[in-house]
């Protein structure tokens, strides 16, 4: 698994250094910005889950990794804006200085809003968009409405409301469902847009993504207990300090361990219906649940 | 003019009312301030532009309102996003308290963010998009650029860039020509876009919308000099307070008015293409120009 995902990480920071445009004129701070976010962002998952779904469902890579870097735009600006005092008030992002640690609060807005707008221009620029403009539109609507105040918005909103203040499972899932499983869902839907894939084969490939993105929110509140700071990079107990509602809290370590095996588990059934070429996306399950950051 | 202007404002807030979805869980506080800096935004230059190039170049309104819809949502998160503490600090916006004042800062924020999402899924799922997918994407193509790190958002960068230095008058007007200009560009792009214009047509439209852009701008350096603070619903004299450069700094209240004259005649000249037709866009120019706030 571990070259075809290389391979797949190589193919999306090459194109993501292609797609922030440069500047048109003098000032460049903002540009700067936005790819200094693009390069701490981490582990790619959601643009990689574009590729690997897209290629199941029998469709082009090639094709694919514009859908796959407009969506890890998406998830970045909302990395850069969640970090701003006035959200969670972060300081380091994977270890590094934040956004607007680094480059001052303002630019750090704008990066983000440069990312979310650039995002929607590269759906729409897309090789798959000048061969099939239906399909383009139908990624930018996904998109916009995962993204938005029904999707990943929705669960920001959740977050904040509840900040401080002891919330249920039920609001929990709610929150989690929308704030990070919004977005791995749409990993799933651009994918298998850009594949041309019938109804069956994507509801395989929503179905493995909701489940993994459960799990994964699972994993990290259980890393924030018994994880490893360095590897982290982040201080571990930081949600407990901040009164966070976490699996953890609510279901205790253990009951939380078993959730995370269980989705996966879940996970990996839903996408049996691809045989043997699901090898890859069920070794990603696996490695996502036994991760240590 | 008035009676069709109206009759625009009237179609476009209807629209925009209906294009603000209801929130699908219990937290709606993004959605309430969403709605509330829509209904504080103002003039709707923007999207009567919008309706009124599509008309004269022969499309249908009805077709246009959901593009002209698009367009002002864009607007209208800027706006939020430019009067966050971190950026302008504004506290009124015509007026009436700014979002970030009426809701905090986080939740201003997210509207920003979730008006910006919501216009490129209004375009893709737009009346125009079933009936011709090219065009939809084109759209959600140009929105994507003008608003972006090379149109508005860079014209912000050019104004923190700039901040509190004398800027000469190359650097303001590309800044404006960035800053305000490129959305109302954008006007003219979409409409024409909407009503499949001709290369002809939409150079004139195109030119119109610079010219009237600009003049707009020095318009408004003006008012902050001369204006009446009731109707402005904001002090006047703020940019010689905050050592903004101005067209008034640099080129003297004179030779501005005179400058706002001769753009707003060269806006008139390039839209004669359309003769009679160009009524409403001739008025509206000399009206933007004569305006108190």
């Amino acid at each position: 698994m571990n070259q075809r995902l290389n391979e797949y990480i190589g193919i999306i920071n090459r194109r993501l250094s292609e797609l922030v445009p440069e500047c048109d004129f003098g000032e460049d701070i903002v540009h700067e910005a936005m790819k200094y976010s693009l390069s701490i962002g981490g582990k790619r998952i959601r643009p990689v889950l574009v590729l690997e779904f897209c290629r199941i469902c029998g469709g082009s890579i090639e094709d694919a990794v514009d859908f796959a870097c407009a969506l890890e735009m998406v998830h970045t600006y909302s990395l850069i804006h969640d970090d701003l005092p006035c959200m969670d008030d972060d300081e380091l992002r994977r270890g590094m200085p934040a956004c607007h640690v680094k480059f001052g609060e303002a630019y750090a807005l704008l990066a983000g809003d440069g990312l979310l707008t650039r995002a929607f221009g590269v759906l729409a620029n897309s090789s798959v968009s000048r061969k099939n403009p239906t399909v383009a539109v139908n990624a930018v609507s996904a998109l916009s409405y995962l993204s938005g105040c029904n999707g990943m918005i929705g669960g920001q909103v959740i977050d904040l409301v509840n900040e401080s203040k002891e919330a249920t499972i039920e609001v929990l899932e709610t929150l989690d469902r929308l704030k990070t499983g919004a977005l791995i869902r749409c990993s799933a839907v651009l994918g298998c847009l850009c594949a041309g894939a019938d109804g069956e084969k994507t509801a395989a490939c929503v179905k493995f993504a909701e489940k993994i993105g459960h799990a994964f929110q699972v994993v990290d509140d259980i890393l924030d207990v018994v994880g490893n700071e360095q590897e982290l990079g982040k201080p571990i107990g930081s949600d407990a300090d901040n009164n966070k509602s976490t699996y953890v809290a609510l279901l205790g370590l253990e009951k939380s361990k078993e959730l995370a095996v269980a989705l996966t588990d879940e996970a990996i059934e839903a996408i049996g219906y691809f045989g043997e070429e699901a090898e890859f996306l069920k070794d990603l399950a696996v490695k996502l649940t036994k991760r240590s950051n």
